[in-house]
């Protein structure tokens, strides 16, 4: 489904990796911006990289079956409403976005009322199947979803995006995550529940029975990342899945987001090995499992500032990182350019 | 020297915290930046807080005689090497500041050499006195200093800065600021010694019996703080205490950076007493005395990247966090606005 993915460029990496010694600042004393420039120049393939022009935040919403069966603090509809508010611009995604100077892009996968026609053309069904006793997905259906994602990453990058932000939107969508992650890292139900929205102690324990239940339909699939989708995801994530393997088939950056983009891109390295070197973690939610998940892909979060929303916020807080680390690698004067002195000896 | 600090403002406090949980995301779903955008209310005595419109980074440059005892990796002339890049717009804190939509501006308070007429209004002296055996500054430089400071956050303040971060630049300088931690926290001096900009073992030991012999004088006066930045400091470091003191006197709020920014605002705290309540931390160099200042002025850093500059990079870098904050509690829909459900139940 998705051809093998190259690694970001090597050459350009030691060229980036020189540069910065050359910059007027002592070798390493910008920390990690240093090396996130190293990466994007990298994935770029080209040292000095070029600032972003065009990053770009895709929400997926979906709803999820399992929240019939009391998970999370909000009701369903509120899946529907938010992606209204999306489009009005009135979001914690758009507010961030706009500061950062990214633009937002709202696709709707399953959410469960209708809500704008706009955003549906990918539409796979209305929310999934409850994934403590059924699938999620069909077969047609999973396929159409990590379809549909690898199509929206095309179109985005042929439409210029060069940088990618995967985002989410559904009440309940922390359940299926936190299964996805489980899955895949062997982690046990209690491990991996966490508080989403912000629920109530009888709410976490039916989450917990939740997780419990699905976990064990998904393990017996957890080493074919297609049915785990399939069982366990949602179109929504599946999409995501889809999108971040193809994001890295066609040599694109992203910052990921919280849990639900993080369970989402650990199947996508499933589907997709190598994916991973194309990503960096935007930052540490609250939810137990996103660092399970983070520590799976060897990836440190950018920022760790308690957030817990989705939508892709949290990314988009560490991409002004991002940005800086990019034009100070392009934009600083090396000190032959200022004829500074170097270290004394 | 310095009036009463107010505290920022209780009332708009409250608005700005009844405010966030009207907003269209689950209580406390944004962590940090929530509390950062409250922070900024209150500062701004008003609710929804405004977007920044000039955030100003002031560079306070000078030398210091202990250099000449090889306490760092690079010459002394680098300073004014670095003042000029500054002006040529080629260093880290002209492309963060660019990126983050900041202006700069550089102060020679005691730069070894003659670097530019234009920004040496307010130079004292040329470095310092070698504070292992001599005091920095006489009597008269340091209250030319702290004066200095004071005023030049007026001048900000009155030319519309609504946001003030104060750099640093000079060569040895983490040594002075390492020294007045100790005086301030009780610390002893091998746990405020650092590598500042990345010296070797033979530097290490030199520094930490400069940072010794310092802090022995140092000591006898740290209930004093004027005694303190005349026995210790330099005038850039004199000149920053007073500049952050003034800038809580003018109630705008500043964003620390690293070591020898915190190191000013531990004695601007004795000066102006809660001048804290209107400083955020950037982040947490890889300083040592870094952490201990933090802790001592009870703030916690947004970021935490290895970061080791100086100039104002740290604050910077952190600006876009305190940005988005602001424009979330300012322009997000609230539940009412966009007809969206509240938590069931």
């Amino acid at each position: 489904m998705f051809p093998y993915v190259s690694p970001p460029d090597e050459s350009a990496k030691r060229d980036a990796l020189a540069r910065q010694d050359r910059l007027t600042k002592p070798a390493g004393a910008l920390g990690k911006l240093e090396q996130l420039g190293v990466w994007v120049a990298s994935c770029q393939g080209v040292c000095p990289p070029k600032p972003f022009t065009r990053p770009r935040v895709i929400v997926f919403a979906g709803d999820h079956g399992i929240a019939a069966k009391g998970v999370s603090a909000y009701p369903t509809e509120v899946t529907g409403q938010m992606v209204a508010n999306f489009l009005n611009g009135g979001a914690a995604v758009n507010v961030l976005a706009t500061t950062a100077g990214a633009t937002v892009r709202v696709v709707d996968m399953s959410v469960a009322s209708d809500v704008a026609e706009s955003v549906a053309e990918f539409k796979v069904r209305k929310s999934s199947g409850s994934i403590d006793h059924e699938d999620a997905l069909t077969e047609d259906e999973v396929k159409a979803a990590v379809e549909a994602g690898k199509t929206i990453a095309d179109q985005e990058v042929d439409g210029g995006a060069d940088l990618l932000i995967a985002g989410d939107m559904g009440i309940g969508n922390t359940t299926p995550a936190a299964v996805l992650v489980a899955a895949l890292t062997g982690a046990e139900p209690v491990a991996v529940v966490g508080r989403g929205t912000g629920i109530d102690d009888q709410t976490w324990m039916r989450k917990t029975a939740a997780i419990r239940d699905a976990l064990r339909r998904a393990r017996q699939v957890s080493a074919e990342p297609m049915a785990l989708l399939k069982t366990t995801a949602g179109a929504d994530i599946a999409a995501m899945a889809g999108f971040l393997a193809q994001a890295s088939v066609r040599k694109t950056p992203v910052i990921l987001d919280g849990v639900v983009s993080t369970a989402a891109a650990l199947v996508a390295e499933e589907l997709a090995p190598g994916a991973r070197l194309w990503w960096v973690a935007g930052h540490q939610s609250t939810e137990p499992s996103h660092k399970l998940a983070l520590e799976q892909l060897g990836l440190e979060p950018l920022l760790e500032m308690d957030m817990r929303l989705g939508e892709g916020s949290g990314a988009l807080a560490a991409f002004p990182l991002v940005a800086m680390a990019t034009r100070i690698l392009a934009e600083m004067a090396t000190f032959q350019d200022a004829n500074i002195s170097g270290p004394a000896d």
